[in-house]
């Protein structure tokens, strides 16, 4: 299975599901990838920053990738972001090599300079080799390394295995408007755009030029449902549907307890058995437990997927 | 007028409003002051970030106190916080001679330890004067500077004059739960917490002991109507209008952009005569403001507010 | 006076000299703008980093220039960085008018990207007007905006009126010597080269390209002498006298008490009274008083100059 | 072999020696290891930031440990900093299962407050196990995490398993004095105290308070005898030492060439057989070696190691 500049829908960014003494929760790793693609999404990414990467050591994550290469019937992209490009090499061709569709890179922090972070992606692409399939990961708010639109342009230019951008810049959506403008110029070849940030911004990016989300919010469902209303022109339908989730997508969208919301959600939603994360991790207290069970249970009247 | 350790309810930040020449809009600010009074806010903000108080000149900053504290029947607070203290203090005793209520100062960017931050507003307070009533404002995502609920507690306990917290951590409920609880154990003088982050969590931060908000959302009324609902215990009715609310709220989130979209609703709502922004200003693009004018529309349709 | 993209040798960083109670000791300002003279320095750089600007009100500011200004018979480059274009103009303005020979501006600390970067210095000097000299700061350490060789080309070639490159990035020599590459290639035009980073490469920095220092070491009489001999080919004696001073120059690289060493060597030469600081201000304390004077004991047997 | 809270002298900061293809060059590892023995090391750390632990994959950063453990008659200290917690356990747990004294840890650099750094130090003594002797890396410059004093205090105090302070915070002087006062006062347990920063300031740490050095600095026996020099009260040789190997010393420090400089005097001292560093990594320009060389010719005048 591969993905392509043409990739639309929803790629799910895959949380690591663990059982509460810490260890790889295999069943529910099984269970939420079928849960995605029942849901209808066209890709999962696994071992992103949600997908609590940097806690695994090298062989868990070498066994998670397996197994989930070897359940999903869709396409499954690894991120492969790493302090060194030795460890990102050696994670790209395991990944390859067990069947992934591909990797998402994303820029080491310190970078700050349109050069510096230009050149950072020919050493990533030499590392990993100029044949894998990969995705590039624009996300400020974390990273701290702020890519313009004519650096991404280029990188995308520089880079023919680059096939897609994960879109996660705050605000962004000129961006996505000037880098389609570009392309519709003839200055820029085809390349696909799904965006993150949680999905707090969906309403509006397919109309600017957005091929779909990747993200990891709890309802993937819905958000395929999304994707779908917009390609199929149903605005006010869309809205509709957007809005009613939007409290919940906005309470996810708190840095730190954010992953422990989704995690109870699809613990909630009977996917994966328990929310556990490890550590160093951010419990909820038990109003923000409470505050999300209020938040589902506003939904569940709106939404019939939130009534669990 | 004063304000007070049990001020409550909702204090706008007040944007400036000019000419499309970059001139002050003078008959706006007059506006704009009535209209904070009549949409039943308790105390308006001045220059602070999104008033664009840095684009201002010294004599053009105290005509703006001199002009909105004149005419103001609530109390005003001025955002002093500047680069040097000798610029906070002159800008501090000018406004307090004017009639201020008091002022607003924000960590300079380069604090980092806990030390270093409960130090600077030692300073801060000796160069302002003792007497001069103070809101701590708590802003990391703008500032980088981290204060943790030790710290806040800190400086609350250290000076007497500061009354209130513009809380606009992010995330922050467990904040104001937690200094909240070490008021209620008695190891924490009472005082005002308003909420700002443009209301983006004031669906729950009443519930966790906030006594309001402090924001500059383009509407006000709304504002005070939600923490009067929740005063009353009017929880499902506060949080159907805040969800009617939150797709621009949501869109008004954005950095850079968002004091655009706050002003081109304010301006749809005949309440400032123009939308122009002082270079470096960021403009709406087109498509940007049709987005706002369709959240406007469809917000319409549930809040007659928004029906402009 | 005025200088030129060919100005070369000494501009001093000119500190501020306060009395103990903190007001402005006017009688040492004079006896300072003598002193950088009869050191045989080209020009004087007031209001920068180093001098304190922030912690002055405006008039204060106004009245340096004027003093200065009217006192220096070599040009006289006003810091007019402020957090506001309004409040540069005003300050440029004023400085301009005073007599001052031209301005420097550095980029505002939240700048990240190329463009950015750019922008900013187009916006700068549209509202300075471009008639006014300016030098362009680059001192990513202190301002965390870290400009490229491409950014730095781009810029002096946008504005004519961009005459000198105040270099303090560190590391920096490459940087120096790609510039005067793209000189040499005639990609660029002609402009003054600097250093700053108090000369602690000053004795590489002239033959990869510089045109001198612009810094506020203590021994400003040193660094002319250190330049003069590069200028005169006397590579050994240059080292000789730079490698004497390292010592004190590297104890004065801390960032902090660096401005506390700074008044402390000028105060014990006899050109301030008093090495006070405006608040908030690090003074040094016993040890590292007798640190420096240790270090001054040291030099003063090795240069006259330093047997005070 | 182990180190304890009363360990004196140098600790090297080992480089990782690679061919000019890339792989890790095991003979000159061997002489290397040996070469810090003879110089009068009394420890080496290896896997620091100088030592391109970021770039080596898992397998290869056991055997360097494997190697240099088995090798060394003197205490081997192996850093375990990673973005992760079970990388780090996983490592120190291999480390000292193959005969490593000790870890070195540092803050993950998203840490902002006082709390977060403690917290964040607790939980890696949880993941290594806190019978694992470390030091405690406080290098703010290139981490960005600022400790003060209290917290470095609170670290050593929580945790008895924390033997050393690598210090390097610029400036550091004083929290040296500070901490060794706290200890004086009897608040703080004794610890040892190597510094950092390449040497910049080792003429003035020993009588501060530091124990000696922990730095790469391509003359590691002109370091033990500096810190020799100073244990005997020979200031003032200590001081004519130190001044002649400061050009070097400073040069070095220049962020992303110093490991280029640091391996082109080492292998010019025919420690290790070519000055190859892995990608990414910052060759020297033509310039810059014909400067490093200048600079030990003059230095070989001073001091024959340096007359290579």
């Amino acid at each position: 299975m591969t993905f392509s500049v043409t990739s639309k829908g929803v790629y799910a960014i895959a949380t690591t599901p663990f059982l509460p003494d810490g260890s790889i929760d295999k069943v529910s790793l099984d269970r939420l990838t079928d849960f995605y693609q029942e849901s209808g999404c066209t890709g999962i990414t696994i071992l992103g920053i949600m997908g609590e990467a940097p806690k695994l050591e090298p062989e868990e994550s070498r066994a998670i990738i397996q197994q989930v290469v070897g359940r999903s019937k869709i396409p499954v992209i690894v991120g492969v972001s790493a302090p060194g490009l030795a460890a990102m090499r050696s994670l790209a061709r395991s990944a390859m090599d067990m069947g992934a569709a591909g990797v998402m890179i994303a820029p080491t922090p310190s970078l700050r300079t349109d050069e510096q972070i230009v050149n950072y992606f020919g050493q990533a692409v030499e590392a990993v080799g100029d044949d894998v399939p990969w995705v590039l990961q624009d996300y400020p708010l974390t990273l701290s390394v702020v890519m313009s639109v004519g650096v991404v342009a280029k990188i995308i230019a520089n880079h023919p295995s680059c096939l897609m951008l994960k879109h996660e810049d705050w605000p962004g959506l000129e961006k996505i408007s000037k880098l389609r403008a570009l392309q519709k110029a003839g200055e820029l070849r085809p390349f696909s755009i799904l965006c993150g940030n949680g999905g707090m911004f969906l309403d509006f990016e397919p109309e600017r030029g957005a091929d779909g989300a990747m993200t990891g919010y709890g309802f993937p469902d819905m958000l395929v449902e999304l994707v779908d209303l917009f390609a199929q022109g149903k605005r006010e339908e869309a809205h509709d549907l957007f809005d009613a989730h939007l409290p919940l997508i906005r309470y996810e969208q708190q840095l730190g307890i954010g992953l422990a919301v989704r995690k109870h959600v699809l613990m909630r939603r009977g996917v994966i058995a328990s929310d556990a994360q490890r550590k160093p991790g951010m419990a909820l207290s038990a109003p923000a437990r409470a505050e999300v069970d209020y938040l589902l249970a506003r939904l569940g009247r709106r939404d019939k997927r939130a009534a669990v």
